[in-house]
């Protein structure tokens, strides 16, 4: 028997089986974690196609209505084998993959559109995994503080911010931890390196870990000592932080992605930054770390309560300065609740 | 000017020009690690596409041959416009993507072949960066060894490697640690979790990191104690041993890839351990942590000097013990040379 989520699935994809390689999808339905894998969705039942290496594990984990069925690639396209019309996430599927479908005599259609509208509201369950996922990153946060020292690589600070969020309990980082000092700040996305610590840098971590699959995202930005030269930093921080709260203040369900959006860029813009917010203004987050809402210019979706995404306008003098100040949030009963209640999102002066 | 890699791999393609989203292939031709990006090749020139978040870096980081250009999907589609028969990697390129550029009328063929044909032979310089994350991976593990404590967590000895191996110098992991106690160890792709370490236990560590794009990949399993009750894990401890060495010494350049499974199959099947080596012998390790060859039962693939693969037989008892023991290493002169070089792989018993 199908459960409630895998039935809704199939029966919104319009597909007469699904066919599943791709990890976190296997997870979502079967709540089984495994680097290779299938999931078979049929009218009657769904089935988990595990190799020896996960058989074993599979076999403790899967619930009750799920079947278990030990092979590869061969056994799950035999378990298919009676259905034409496959429904496959084209977002996640090779071509080499469509090609092998293709060749077996299958048609396909993306079966997307019915993962997504079922992962963009989260249940209860998920979103305790997320408020985990994001307390285990703000104690990590705290905890690190009083250990940045002078003289210590953006690579060192990264690795014991991750060391302390693994020992915290999380199973790994959501994403490559960024950790910018100085003026590294200015790139949005900059790769971690060996720039070390000084008296006076701003520094910008973003970052986030995973708890049972689900992911966390936060970004402080702050000064290491304060070297009296700061005051357009200050100023900065101080714009972008009222953006982030202005977010939260305004944004309610029922808005698309477009207007939650514009209460950042707007306000930006009133202070001649709108030019320097390069980047949308959320993504949404889940099982993995860029998901559906997006809140960007162009976004016409609806923002619904039980969603979660990120809430960080960011603005950027390139060479010299970045701010980015960012928490993960769901909406609930109409109104924005932030995930982060553990850190604090001023200006810090450590 | 297109230089000799990327010319090489465009003729090789047949495509009229290359056009690519995916990270590391992205990273292969042009040296620059984004997470997100295009890169484009024509008859006359390669061309990578920057949004924002990473155009103040690309222009740090790309060489000289590489022309960079400001923009996302649209603009890297203006740049293939007048190119009808485009080459894309299949296994890499979703069916998404797919139809996005049938949309715009072009037609594909699979670039891969012509990429996995470069990659598979590494360079010095891709062989000096491996070596450099297999050093890494080997010192943070014989730093870990005084410091696994008893009534610690998988968890936690695996972020205490993680963290030894990013303060190291690893830009991160090159896949999730495995890290197993006890009879956890005869999963063979065990998840990590809370299992504590007791007086006694097997450990068993699968692990690796990531060093300017290049992975490693070890694995060694060793006695937490040792309580007199493992003389059948000794045992086979020696046999699994027996067969990684006699891997080492007997697969030479011009084998295939099941020629070189055989070795270690065949000695583990003449001890009646055939049925319980239920992987294959090894795997390419490059950019990714699998890639090409294979040496499988199944693949006809020749083995050639500077190709990198993991050479990891192992037997598993399900629900009581598990060994496997792991080397990353190339083909040198014919031969097989490790690059593992530090660490023992020894029933060592702590």
């Amino acid at each position: 028997m199908l459960n409630e989520k895998a039935k809704r699935i199939f029966l919104r994809s319009g597909a007469e089986a699904l066919f599943l390689e791709c990890d976190f999808l296997r997870r979502y339905l079967t709540g089984f974690y495994s680097t290779d894998g299938y999931v078979v969705v049929t009218p009657e039942e769904c089935i988990f196609v595990a190799d020896p290496r996960y058989y074993e594990a599979a076999e403790k984990t899967l619930p009750a209505d799920v079947r278990l069925v030990a092979g590869a690639r061969k056994e799950a396209l035999a378990l298919v084998k009676p259905y034409r019309l496959l429904g496959v996430p084209y977002p996640f599927v090779s071509v080499s993959s469509l090609r092998l479908l293709e060749e077996e005599g299958h048609e396909t259609l993306d079966a997307m559109p019915a993962f997504r509208e079922a992962m963009l509201i989260k249940s209860a369950e998920e979103l305790a995994r997320i408020r985990r996922a994001s307390e285990i990153a703000e104690d990590a946060f705290n905890l690190l503080l009083p250990d940045l020292k002078e003289g210590m690589t953006e690579s060192e600070a990264a690795a014991l911010l991750e060391y302390r969020m693994r020992t915290l309990g999380a199973s790994g980082v959501s994403f490559e931890t960024i950790c910018a000092f100085g003026e590294n700040g200015s790139v949005p996305h900059y790769e971690t390196g060996t720039r070390k610590l000084r008296f006076g840098d701003p520094i910008l971590l973003d970052f986030g870990c995973k708890f049972e699959g689900y992911c966390s995202d936060i970004t402080r930005t702050f000064l290491f000592g304060d070297d009296g030269k700061h005051g357009e930093f200050k100023k900065l921080h101080k714009i972008v932080l009222e953006a982030h709260e202005l977010v939260k203040e305004k944004v309610v369900s029922g808005m698309t992605g477009r207007e939650a959006d514009a209460v950042a860029r707007d306000f930006l813009s009133s202070h001649s930054l709108g030019d320097k917010f390069t980047h949308s203004l959320g993504h949404g987050i889940g099982l993995q770390i860029h998901e559906f809402p997006t809140l960007s210019p162009r976004s016409e979706e609806k923002l619904l309560d039980g969603m979660v995404f990120s809430d960080e306008p960011g603005v950027y003098l390139a060479g010299s300065v970045g701010i980015r100040i960012e928490d993960s949030v769901t909406l609930e009963g109409g109104r924005i609740v932030s995930f982060m209640q553990k850190t604090s999102r001023n200006c810090l002066i450590l």
